[in-house]
């Protein structure tokens, strides 16, 4: 069974990500050291005794439609309860709005742990903490005043309405319309599909965020509108109303995430109420929806790379586990009694190394986004900016090589189980179930690639990114200065790939200046995963660097592991983003 | 759909593994090119229109055990008959036993096609013919004459029972254990667990091979002898007498392969019989059957092979179709009205050609191997020695490197499918879940990269892996002398690989030597993968060099593709095998 790891985890926040400077420098607040490892310790308690064995009932069982109703795994509404009545949902949110106003950073490492818990679990509460943001920035304040204290309690759950069958990475040919009516209020119309934890019984009310099309409004993403779509109506004392025009309509069967109910959702058809239309409240601008969503987009990007890291520390824990007890032939070397524990066998022991490893460089470059994202909101001027643009070229990365990572380490957790792995009572194929969404929504990581490359590099002509190559360059100086023995070959290898990176970023700059997107776009998978790796390397010695104090053995062998096993491939990904587009686009010749 | 790729199968068997220079040298008998062509054929069309027709509900509804029979899904009895009536079953067994003597090549072209109708059907007819094969070269010719004709026909099935709780990948340590009786026979007591097709109703009955363990016996992997337990008696003039001491305790609920009832067969409890003990006959010498079992795990091995083959070939095809027919977005270059076909967009094109590499690569590499058994069995002396040892070293390739493939693949076609990748009606999550198993069962894939490194790699001292190398220069060669442009940088890039193979392979061979079998093993799984990439470049261009008469545009572009775009991965892999050894070694700090 899971167990978080919360030493390491704020060890990563502190040493790695930033978190022990921002602190120091009193950029956090009231926040202490004490109170983070606190939260920390609390957050992995109900991850690991509360939510964890609740996983394979909700896998198992999922979420159903009884008569009309959608019902969640057993123990999952009480679950969900004691959650929220641990202040779990507030942690980031406003102070005015019975928030605690605390960092993203924790946040993250506190939804990392719930989602190794039970990611479809997770789910629920992140989109409600999405939904919350957006409304919290871009709402009236009457509307704020109405629904965002029960959104931050978790007393009312939220979820994002945005996909319909003909409109999923490409929002703006979106056909959901909205007519206005002569209170101010509107009349929401359509059908949105994928709606995660759209409706449930597990709350008495649902606050639904949905966009839609205004009857004039421009074509393309510049003609939508976001709107609030309660359940229930609200009435002005903020006791429930009448029902509001909209339901599910049905429940998707899907690969994983079995708990997590993901709805057709039907606005307006006249189900509920006198006339059909689901009453909706604008929020922010008219036809300025996408960019309201926009601000939110971040941050439940990066709660998705969360879910990566989630799945690759679960599935770690557990393959590390099997390995030790399931014992099977001898391995080389093996001088005990008997069959050797299958963790002796090399092929075994490397498969556990690099899982190890991609868990930890994935949670480290999250939780570095998150720092970044956070620096932005407690600096100001040009400091504010360049962390604001740290955060939003991390984003990326951090969303596609910890979902990428989570679906890989997923599967190497199977095949370290073996045929036991395949047996679904054994518990390792749901993290591969469960974690193949990741890559998906949210932008599917080639999306998020052609964000890193089309739209992140060129932010401040090139000098965020050029100078965030810089500071990598920096730690892998302090490595060579180090002359740690336990580092290995790790200083050359750092140069090696960081060198890369340099390279495959300046030929993508180049071919964006010189008005070459198709070129630059052919490459950009394999340059967001030469980043990640980079940033794994360099991540996993800056850890390594400042851990004298525990002893740092271990970290020095992940890191020199990483360094010698893992990120030479930089060198390839370079020659494809660099020398591949030219053999892509004759192979088009294939594809009809 | 499925629709069977004939013509590519065929143009593979013939000018990629060279079916089309044994058949000119008269080497597969009177066998002749148009009927290779018209079996293919057939083998599609019964793929296409009657397998694949009844996958989705083979994975929906499942094997499953309704008041102590396991049921196989609906329309699978039927679709079985029609497929032993077709002859299938008898391809390439003995024609003495009414089998057709055809070569294994044609066998595994009509494996891999079923196999992407559905894996859970194929799989019953693959260990059908793998009991078969190890009846017929080690039975007697009374246990030959009154089960292989039916074996053969495909009037009774068979299945392979090794695997027990604690004896997996080491069936040294196995607890069934057989008695022997006055009349010559034997009594089998025991447990087998993940017995595939180990019981069901489609056929009247069911011809067991199971390994267990003489009283006597020597302990270890030198004590276990092989057995044919029936599940009904068979009279001596060929009717079935009373039921044998066995039954199916229960099925397993796995991830994939649903429709393939995967069986806990215990043997010898009593509940049939006047006495307790399933009787049992002797196949081969006593002590001596795991030895009966390793003349047929090369051939079951490369039919695993096929498996991963046909799960990239069928999530390749969906995934292609899927996105030709959905739009969304506007391509770079995109000059057509509305939406593009997302197939426009570089990154989607990268993976789509991604996945037609790997699956072109995958079954040339698996139909090399098969070429090369054919040999072996067709010519002498020397040449058949060369010729089998080649088989034996391409055998751990394939099935790695094509069972990899297919988990990749799968994932890449689900990733296509975005949202919709992830709902189980689309169908493409079914190959992922199917997938997964093949890199696990006949040996992991671990198990092959240690068996190629430590077994293969020094056949005749090492010459045969070098001799094979140098082959695989000839095609690099011959692609420099081509001077056909649209192979753009492709020789060098075949040139820098089968460098780092050989270097990698002389490293190998030379640890081994030394006696360090310890550093060897490190580096197995990253050769494995060096080894199938390079024959991927490799076999890719050889097929671009031959195909002249077609137009070979195709091929040249996607050899080109894998050369320019995939195959630069070797590199990384073998400075893993050469250095990777050490840091790994540091690394066991983290294991506890």
């Amino acid at each position: 069974m899971y167990k978080a790891p919360v030493d390491e985890i704020a060890f990563t926040l502190k040493h790695v990500a930033g978190m022990a400077e921002a602190l120091e420098q009193g950029r956090l607040g009231d926040l202490s050291d004490d109170l983070v490892d606190a939260i920390l310790h609390e957050a992995g308690r109900f991850a690991s005794d509360e939510v964890a064995p609740l996983a394979e009932i909700g896998d198992k069982q999922g979420a159903r439609m009884v008569d009309g109703k959608v019902l969640v795994p057993d123990g999952w509404a009480e679950l969900y309860r004691h959650w929220a009545e641990g202040g779990w949902n507030a942690l980031v949110a406003p102070e005015e709005f019975g928030g605690q106003g605390l960092p993203h950073m924790l946040n993250v490492a506190a939804l990392e742990m719930w989602n190794s818990g039970s990611m479809a679990f997770a789910l629920g509460p992140t989109l409600t903490m999405g939904a919350s943001e957006a409304l919290g920035t871009h709402g009236s304040a009457a509307l704020k005043e109405k629904f965002l204290h029960k959104m931050v309690s978790g007393e009312w759950t939220a979820s994002m309405n945005l996909t319909e069958p003909h409109a999923g990475s490409d929002l703006g040919v979106m056909k959901s319309r909205a007519e206005r009516r002569d209170d101010g209020s509107y009349r929401i119309f359509g059908q949105k599909i994928f709606i995660t934890w759209g409706e449930h019984e597990v709350t008495e009310n649902i606050v639904h965020l949905v966009l839609a099309r205004l009857p004039d409004a421009p074509a393309g993403t510049r003609g939508i509108s976001l709107f609030l779509v309660p359940k229930f109506l609200v009435n002005d004392d903020g006791t429930l109303g009448a029902r509001n025009d909209l339901h599910c309509h049905s429940l998707e069967h899907k690969l994983g995430i079995h708990g997590s109910p993901t709805c057709t959702m039907i606005y307006g058809d006249g189900k509920f109420g006198d006339e059909p239309g689901a009453i909706g409240y604008l929020i922010g601008e008219e036809n300025k929806g996408l960019a309201c969503m926009f601000t939110m987009m971040n941050n439940a990007r990066l709660a998705v790379g969360m879910q990566g890291v989630a799945i690759c520390e679960a599935a770690t824990q557990k393959a590390v586990a099997y390995a030790r007890e399931r014992t099977q032939g001898k391995a080389p070397g093996w001088t005990g009694s008997g069959m050797s524990p299958i963790i002796e066998h090399p092929d075994v022991a490397r498969t556990l190394v690099t899982m190890k490893a991609l868990t930890q460089g994935s949670r480290a470059i999250c939780y570095a986004c998150a720092h970044a994202i956070d620096m932005s909101h407690h600096t100001e001027g040009e400091e504010a900016k360049k962390w604001a643009e740290r955060g939003a070229l991390l984003t990326p990365i951090a969303k596609s090589f910890a979902t990428d990572a989570g679906v890989d380490v997923a599967s190497m957790g199977i095949q370290v189980h073996g045929g036991m792995g395949f047996i679904e009572e054994t518990g390792a194929a749901r993290y591969l179930r469960d974690a193949r969404i990741a890559p998906i929504y949210e932008g599917t990581n080639g999306i998020q690639a052609a964000d890193l490359v089309t739209r992140k590099l060129p932010l401040s002509d090139g000098a965020q990114v050029r100078g965030f190559i810089g500071e990598l360059k920096e730690i892998a100086r302090a490595v060579r200065g180090s002359n740690l023995e336990g580092f290995g070959e790790t200083a050359d290898r750092l140069d090696a790939s960081l060198a890369d990176l340099e390279q495959a970023t300046e030929w993508l700059l180049a071919e964006l200046a010189a008005g070459n997107a198709a070129a630059a776009l052919s490459g950009a998978t394999p340059y967001q995963r030469l980043f990640g790796l980079a940033l794994t390397g360099v991540y996993l010695a800056k850890g390594a660097l400042a851990d004298e104090e525990h002893g740092r053995d271990n970290r020095l062998a992940l890191c020199r592991f990483a360094a010698e096993n893992m990120i030479a491939e930089t060198a390839a990904l370079k020659d494809r983003v660099i020398n591949g587009a030219a053999s892509l686009t004759a192979a088009r010749v294939l594809l009809g």
